[in-house]
């Protein structure tokens, strides 16, 4: 690895520098840490989730190239928790030498939505069939229609970049709301992917995490229960079977080596009749994955890490027979009592939080629970979870 | 929990504040950021171990009235990762209103070995046999005398206060070499603990955790492997069958409520053919209880945070049948190539490195092993140990 201003040459563990100090960089902190790993972060605000448990912050945007060789300089390999970054910036550093992971050629797959679907069309990944609509506006909008009438239904509508949690992301039956999406998106000079919805069975998530030989690992497919755009549960294995598990970590597996992935990837997907589909990816730590951290032998975090500095990767075999975890979600109202110490009367509960401000909706952490029954692990997860204030999910999904 | 100048009315979790910044305060200030719980360090100096992964520092020494203040103002409660503290600031605090927990009234059995072998021996707790050194030089070096006539042995010399990794204990078969020792430290003012030296068929150590109500959780009992008095391998569950850990356990909460105890209480033990012994006891988690981080749902910085905010105690079962940790201690040359990713690479290996500078003999970090063969996971833990420089053990306990 480059050498570094900070570098101690008798460290038995690199530094690693993040771009982005939310939930994910908190949690890669709290893993380096116990590595013996350094971390520096780039946090926007002096109040963000990472600020309190890494080694060294430096306050600016993750677009301000300055910044961005401020952080490079004090550590081995620059690493990220979000995708809300500039590529050419990436680039820039990457062009003096230092190591960008993963780099912005495979990122760019995950910051943009229509660069992914056009070159994962083009390599054969199953993807729902699009149109990137990035052109005159009144021309867009024939295309639109054009694609809808194909279709038979209202496409859904993304912004090509900047979406999270369901945000940039139109899923309506009314063709009217989907064009507003599109015509409001386009008039910011963002490019627009229309989609053809998916009737899945059930949304997935694959996880794997590659070195940059190429050395790589997979977990176990789980199962992701998913509200708005937002995950609310995940289920270890929940309904994916042996086989449909490793099909996942295969596609998963194609992305990461096709397009040079290094560090971990996660791959949501839709279980349909006719078979996977690629609904987003994102190379980082993902939500999905939160469940490894007590779940599996290596967490999503460690092997980020072992991936990001090039070490060998952790084994990812499972530590329980079925695993659930729930996100916390801000309460609309501030729970009564004392919320924590219910939910750590929860046997079992691993209670994951964050140390943000509770807001209504704004994920403040998650619970994890392992067990031998999925039933029981998923109901004690929901427990602890309802405790801290988490709102039940209006839906179907619908737990005690 | 008292009111703070910090305290976010809106926080799902107290803030804690801790007196030292080494390893012990590092791995609670990792359980700490997982539970959304902001610590606070009180380090002697800025490249402590905890230093880089809590969430503020304040420099100063643990015996300093001022610099304790400081830290108890920016926390719910204060709690302690050694024992060279100062009862009577400690009690200052208390008297101010200030929680510190454990308490000065338990940690002083923690703190003076003279004062508790003199409770211990009152309550009918076992303990080797002792006298107490603390009057004129030519009168103490005359009951030492007499003492080591009793036994017919040299007996074993402890400084009162101040010990630690067998330090400020001499064992020697030389009475000459045990009355300089015990010379010197009454020339300093320390009280001596003159002890009879104990035949164990092998050390064990005992760990519990207790809040203030009283409620109570504890680990297996483990099988320590010492040499010159410091620890270099546990062994869960060792040669401690489940009647000895049972009774070992039961050995430590008696201690624990004896005292009053707030947190956790390791308690080493001799095991002797005439039943067990108390050989040390620390109030904060320790050594012996680092395998609790993978090999239980709860670990004891964990359960310690929880006791310490009087929160419920989490679950102390076993998560596989066998474990190893083994200690990582600097090597006397650097170790050659990239000793991290040779650990790294030994399957399942679970590497904790404090972040510290490495020294011949410091204690660095260790490796814990989780596995279903004991001989299987010590022989791993002890590879990933010796890749980072961890010298083999001279004596009869050697491993590969």
């Amino acid at each position: 690895m480059a050498s570094t201003e900070r570098n101690d040459a008798a460290a038995l563990a690199p530094t690693v520098g993040i771009i982005g100090a939310g939930q994910l960089a908190r949690m890669l902190a709290e893993s380096a840490s116990e590595l013996g790993i350094r971390t520096v972060v780039l946090a926007e605000r002096p109040d963000d989730a990472a600020v309190e448990t890494c080694g060294e912050v430096i306050v600016g945007s993750p677009r301000d190239l300055s910044a961005l060789r401020a952080l490079a300089a004090r550590c081995d390999v620059v690493t990220l928790d979000h995708e809300l970054v500039d590529l050419a910036a990436l680039a820039g550093l990457e062009a003096q030498g230092r190591s960008v992971r993963p780099g912005p050629m495979a990122l760019a797959v995950a910051v943009d939505k229509a660069e992914q679907r056009t070159r994962f069309a083009q390599a054969g990944i199953p993807v729902p069939r699009f149109v990137v609509l990035d052109g005159e506006l009144d021309a867009d909008l024939a295309a639109l229609e054009r694609f809808a009438d194909d279709l038979g239904a209202t496409p859904v509508v993304k912004a090509a970049r900047g979406g999270y949690d369901g945000r940039g992301v139109v899923v309506s039956s009314s063709f009217s709301e989907a064009a507003d999406a599109a015509r409001a998106w386009r008039a910011q000079g963002t490019r627009v992917v229309a989609e053809a919805p998916v009737a899945f069975r059930r949304e997935l998530a694959a996880l794997v995490a590659r070195r940059p030989g190429g050395e790589h690992v997979a977990w176990r497919t789980v199962e992701t229960a998913q509200v708005d755009g937002m995950c609310r549960e995940v289920r270890v294995p929940g309904g994916v079977d042996d086989e449909t598990s490793r099909a996942a970590a295969r596609l998963a597996l194609e992305v990461a080596n096709g397009v040079g992935v290094v560090g971990v990837l996660a791959v949501e997907l839709f279980d349909t009749p006719e078979g996977l589909v690629v609904n987003e990816v994102a190379m980082r730590p993902h939500n999905s994955g939160h469940w490894t951290i007590e779940g599996s032998v290596t967490s999503q975090f460690e092997n980020h890490l072992r991936a990001v500095c090039d070490l060998p990767l952790g084994a990812t075999s499972m530590l329980a027979a079925a695993v659930a975890t729930v996100n916390v979600l801000g309460a609309p109202e501030p729970p009564s009592g004392d919320p924590l110490a219910v939910a750590l009367g929860v046997d079992g509960a691993k209670v994951h939080l964050y140390g943000k401000s509770p807001r209504p909706g704004r994920k403040l952490g998650h619970v994890t629970v392992t067990g031998s029954e999925p039933g029981d692990v998923g109901e004690r997860a929901w427990r602890a979870a309802r405790a801290l204030g988490t709102p039940r999910p209006n839906s179907e999904e619908e737990r005690p």
